[in-house]
């Protein structure tokens, strides 16, 4: 038995040098980074919504409300760690990840390899069931003004045969 | 055998306390409403063209032009279970859809257990086959200045068995 | 053994007679063409990264940088091919694309069948496997501008059985 699921994030960038700019669970060298009420991880959080949405345990939001203090600049890899908690109670385990990331800044290219390594580290996969693609709007609308940046998510689950 | 399909669709927010404001069959109690030929059921929609576009069935717009006098304000769920029929009729059943929302009006959140109790329905699956998770572009854009929504919804369908 | 993957790519329209503007490789009749390195086809851009995107193998940019001198007007069917080669080495193949086209111009209905008929020929894949859907952002945003075109894919692979 399979299970489809999708997850789209947005995340406005801005020019704080101070605060970091996390991709895929990787503190990335930026002098932008991500806002958000958690650690804004967009791509993580794409991911969250697309393992959940697979198995209709409801949405990232839902189980992470923005305004709950206690989750204030939680890291987003816990977050992803109890969906996939969520999906095995349910007897459930993720066949592999698809991320596309669109936006001009950070650039993934130089990165990617050490993304990609987090989030198969996070999602407990070896790498070639993990992910990442990148591509801009062509400087369309707000994501090609580099106001911000978004990702989708698309995820493959398997119920466990055990 | 198993295909996948995605569907996306966007409809513009008016101030119109009088429209019925309608999603995944639902009418939602808002003074706003999306604009359409038909009853602009943004999710619905996104849902259809996910179930046409596994099977390479065409689209929404093919099926149910938005210059056809005839249908005029029609239910959604209407198209949606049409889309279902023509899946039927090549053999192919629905396993599982998975819907992003994208916007900031009307909130899912407080009518998500109304929205995929009726989806559910609609489709002739269990709740636990159905998901609709919500999201905002963070004010960025025209989905961020509250002018409209979008809807992508992702499918799973599967060959019967008999 | 399944994996699913997705792809977006955007391109800039532009008014040029001149300039052929591809879909689906397929030259369509059009006094505006799309903007790129490549020939600019958005929406075998977008299939090209749904089916590296589910093998992991990386995204159509690192394959093919858009500061390459030798690949400038490269055809990308050619591109296509390539990825669909990647996952034939890897023992996958292609089951089924599903493609959301999101602009105003040029409109698909008009010319889908031939777009399908190139894309499913591309693709080594039967008609039925292969699908272009189009939507429009309803006037919303740089696409409801016009400003440009965005297509997503969506594609299912399987594990070869030989």
């Amino acid at each position: 038995m399979f299970r489809v699921g999708n997850g789209i994030d947005f995340h406005k960038l801005i020019h704080e040098p101070f605060r970091p700019l996390m991709l895929a669970g990787v503190e990335v060298p930026s002098e932008y980074a991500l806002l958000g009420h958690s650690d804004a991880d967009v791509l993580l959080h794409a991911v969250a919504d697309a393992i959940l949405g697979a198995l209709s345990l409801g949405d990232i939001g839902q189980h992470y409300p923005d305004n709950d203090a206690s989750i204030k600049n939680i890291s987003s890899s816990i977050i992803v760690r109890k969906c996939l908690s969520l999906a095995k109670e349910k007897g459930w385990s993720l066949v592999n990840v698809d991320c596309t990331y669109v936006g001009d800044l950070p650039k993934i290219n130089p990165i990617r390899a050490q993304l990609i390594s987090s989030l198969a580290a996070i999602l407990y996969l070896p790498e070639d069931c993990v992910s990442i693609k990148a591509t801009t709007s062509e400087g369309m609308g707000a994501l090609g003004r580099s106001e911000g940046v978004m990702v989708m998510a698309t995820a493959l689950l398997e119920k466990s045969k055990n």
